[in-house]
């Protein structure tokens, strides 16, 4: 489904719509560049623009299929570029993954959406812009690129703080065993990593001037993408680590926590055991055992028992196993 | 065994059965090619082969042992490419493998399958491509790997599920031990790295035009099996590392499911201990006992076991011992 | 907010207070320099800077937000440096971080910082060098880079002997669980990483005379830092590798202190539960038990049940379980 | 001690024995090279080879000494290679190494063993082959080097299948810990990766043609060697990963095992409980208690009793803890 | 602290004692150098050979603070060489670190030793040597180096025997804990790793001649010293990683006996727990109970008591709980 197709002269967006059918004409004007948006293209709907574009078989096949790798490919004189989209969700998954793949000639660019992504408020915001809009389709490429790599800060930032989450739970005295969350974290952070990392070299390569298409004005706003990047793999790879200390963190929590309750049933045990042994005793059947004949045998004993258990859980009290 | 042998022309084949012994004259003309599909050969059944086509020693004997691990090799005017395929099966190994080693040479390819492969589809569909089968043998060179790489997808897609099926497992209430099964899939994961890791670079060079046989019209479609080998690459990092870290959630869940039943145990003792020492206590022998004397004595001591029974049932109930 | 504002001329501060207003043509006369020490600045407070300056867009919203990671960029004839700089606290977080961003020209310095930082010792201690303040604002930088990087060595040293204490604990007679603490360190560690390590190659450049614009007369200077960089890096490293085998020794000690309570709790166990058996064989009610006859049976009992528990107890101690 | 001394002429070995006076000479002679073969020789022994061959110091010390790392090193105009053998024997150690130091010059080729090495069969095999001994002393380099990686192959195979008999062993139901036997794979594994590790590179040297003493006919022969080092070593790097797998596997299994017996130890505990506690009640004093009055009381209480254990005993097994 | 200062002349010493003041003039003699050896020195009493033979501040600066990282720098015409000594002692901590700090220059050698080190010894083989000696200052170094480097080999050997011995105590049946002593041993790895790796790179450079101050005579010997890291280097690698194993090992180990315990410990409480079950029948009041009136229903009762116990050991001994 083609969402929107315009053509950008100096900067700016001509008025009015666009079909298909004026979109190759209008990109063969000199300093003019068309955008043309896709969502989920049929290999049909797709077919009309490859023909146009001249776009290589095998990069619409990817363009189609989705589920791609990030990447920057050359063609002969195109790129075609993938992307893919992080947005948070709440458990069980964490985050969802989009894609967003680009062609991009020197007088054209073409889009191509897949699942929950969204480039409206990118063109809105690259509109605002014409002195890098002016440069030409490689303006627009970074204005996407740019956002998609914005989007993965507050995904870093909600996994940061799940993260902390998670210890504060391993750590909190409440008993609680979340081990699957951190399980379901470690998943969520390795498909993150899966979407990050392939794109930092390509990225680089984009900033260092590799490929003609980039206009040279945009090498340093490419590199400030290319940070960007590196500062988010920079906090994956320290996830992935944090993730597995906690794991054996909270194995240990389960371990100590298993020993205080040993601890504190054997104490209990104990309490009920003495008191038993008492009762035992003077249910013994021996002729001479002048207690029984006591007036107050019966209550001193139970006042023995009771004795016994509070001092015993004095005792247990004092040295922390109750 | 040799089960196909044919020529190709202009990128068509040429109709009728093809002898061996006429396969070298064929293959001399130009713009012809032949491909010759062979079995799990004896080293006797290979000469006759190797001779006419002036077939590298080393490269005969990998190709008759089999069990190399995936390579390209240049040989003067031939390259010698070793595969190894992989196809999912259930427990207890999860993956078979097979293995395709193939010569390609300027007017040859000659396949050698050991295992459980299969070449025919792949022939039938190159067949339908005469503008990919006009580039020479190299162009069959890449349906070959095209289709190993592809048939690795169904395996990943299968570990995918296997390994979300154990995650499962190990998080759910049922007190299952699923290591022996995460250990299988360890195993069958290394094993199919040793297949995808080793063919990364390789295809690499052969996308990069390093070798003269591969036709420059193919180096893009090399270049997309690359990218996909690459992809696959991600998927079994990635799989270690979960199953690195499912194998000690597994054993916090052990751990932790010990504690929950050291718990139960420990209510359940104490439910039967306090009235084990009230049935002590008037069970002692003291001569004054009022309560022994009472009509309702016994049936008072009855109930106040029941009573405390019961109330320690309801408070390890509260305090989810039970 | 601009703290500082000052001309350096032939390695000497001039005298008398600088409006901002003048310190661009100050940096304009020959064999000068303009520092300009600003703290958390708005945009607009950054604005007549930039301007006057001629600042890269890119690099002044980075000095503005903050929460960059340790880089050096080239932006055409000037240098941007982020630095970020580490104090111990002590816990519950062990490290604070603060961030100083650098611009550096030829004839300009101006440093913005962001939390917990100072300069104004840096300024005095390079005022006092005036040898090297004459080779200009690299001079200036590398006295600045010089102190955050010797800021590290207290910090380090403090990681150290966190280590070493949770080390002592660990391995202490206490019983105590520091699990929190370590991961505590852990994540301490990992954020110094994070502030460490990406600098080592950026100050290896500035080392190597790879920037014009930093004098000659620096790279020994610049070399150092880097030896002390690379000091620290190999503290970092050896850091995580002892907090990941303390956090498994500390498991291993929870897990064998439970062996011995467990010991320790059954052989209590057993010295009850020997008497309570004695007490009961005397409950029973046969008519023939001579011993219930005897006048001295019953102290005979208790003193039976009292050997009997001398003699478990010396045999629990001496097998160390008590 | 020098256990065969030989010329090779034209790919042919000089019938008769050769004295080590007369072996300089018949190197000297066109088309011709020796082969010393010596065993552990002391410093005298060797100094006669040393002085007529011009060999270096360094190597020399070296030779006599062993206990050396995997490795080729060039000295002037000769060669040194460093070689470990490795033999499987059974436990304790299961792989048992040896070495080979070979100089290797234009015209002569000396080997020194020590340990449990034999060179005797590559010798012979080498005499079959004339067309590769006419290369010189390289092919005899080929020849052992060959020998000594193929002679990998077994360890690597019994490693493997000691790997899969532990593993078998830690998820069998006998209840053993093979924590002991995984720990000497793992050593085991560890050294074989440290005699072959090393060699990769300098073999991959050998066959990449940077050296000129190795003929150039033989490149090919020490690619195959290359991969065949190139494959044992992923061998290496997998069985390192799963006995690290398998040491966390088997904790998990005695964690799991340990949760067996407490339950099975419980479920006993509690089938002895009850009907103690029924005992009690019965042994209680109250002047009315109409059961203790019945003629079947007594077998009432016992079939009760009986009942209760019967009854737990059932419901345990049901639920899977007896 | 001076301690030797000596001028060396076509590798000999000169004869007589040489004051520093001196030195300089000596070392400026063709064919000379001179040796100057310092132990601890303060920065006042460096200052003067600092002057004499113009080091370049930063080195002098290390050189007198010491606790730097293995390295060489290059400073005009001079090296700057940092080393650490090891020496093995027995516990807590095993190795004992020592630096050495040296200077060379085209006519002179510095030495400047930190901690318990010696180089008394080195002087003097060196000098038994006027070959190598001849070579100039390189030579010194070198001999120097190989010291340093030859003394690492029986620290690696004593930590071996520690690691096996502490094997063989996890492995052992006597039930101790060594987690502190692996931890320990850990510790020191990591530190005679920080001593070793940093090295291996530029003793590389300085047998690869990279630098014109080493005479070419000296390269072999270099790269000998090189071998010699990299083979220590690979013990330590493997040594880390051994640790990391026995530490999971020790766990499991703590694991299984604690099964063990538990087991034993049920064993006996079900010896106990039956014969109290007989006695608490035996002490039921029913009216009723023919073995009661029993003239051998005491010692009947009792024998039954024995009886059972009796099995029961039997059973447990058999199934290997006792």
């Amino acid at each position: 489904m083609i969402v929107d197709c315009a053509v950008y002269e100096q900067g700016r967006r001509r008025e009015g719509e666009l079909a298909l059918d004026d979109a190759y004409e209008a990109a063969r004007e000199p300093g003019a560049f068309v955008w043309i948006g896709l969502v989920e293209p049929s290999e049909l709907e797709f077919e009309a623009v490859r023909r146009e574009f001249d776009l290589h078989e095998l990069a619409v096949e990817d363009a189609i299929k989705a589920h791609q790798r990030p990447k920057v490919e050359v063609y002969d004189d195109s790129l075609f570029v993938v992307l893919k989209t992080a947005r948070w969700v709440d458990e069980p998954q964490f985050v969802h993954f989009g894609e967003i793949l680009v062609f991009v000639g020197d007088e054209f660019l073409i889009t191509v959406r897949h699942g929950d992504t969204d480039l409206h408020d990118v063109r809105l915001a690259m509109e605002d812009r014409p002195e890098l809009l002016g440069c030409g389709p490689s303006a627009a490429l970074h204005a996407i690129v740019d956002r998609v790599v914005d989007d993965y800060e507050p995904v870093v930032g909600h996994l940061d703080a799940a993260i902390r989450e998670v210890e504060a739970e391993v750590f909190s005295p409440t008993r609680s065993n979340p081990a699957e969350q951190i399980y379901a974290l470690k998943r969520a952070v390795l498909s993150l990593d899966g979407a990050i990392v392939p794109l930092v070299e390509p990225v680089a390569a984009l900033a260092a001037g590799r490929y003609a298409l980039i206009h040279q004005n945009l090498h340093s706003y490419f590199r400030d993408v290319h940070d960007h990047l590196a500062r988010m793999t920079g906090h994956v790879v320290s996830f992935r680590e944090l993730l597995n200390s906690v794991l054996t963190a909270n194995l240990t929590q389960a371990s100590v926590r298993q020993n205080e309750d040993v601890r504190k049933i054997s104490a209990w045990a104990a309490i009920i055991a003495v008191p038993t042994l008492i009762s035992g005793i003077y249910g013994m059947n021996f002729d001479h055992m002048p207690e029984l004949g006591w007036t107050l045998g019966y209550p001193a004993a139970l006042a023995l028992m009771a004795l016994v258990c509070l001092t015993l859980y004095r005792y247990f009290h004092k040295v922390g196993w109750l």
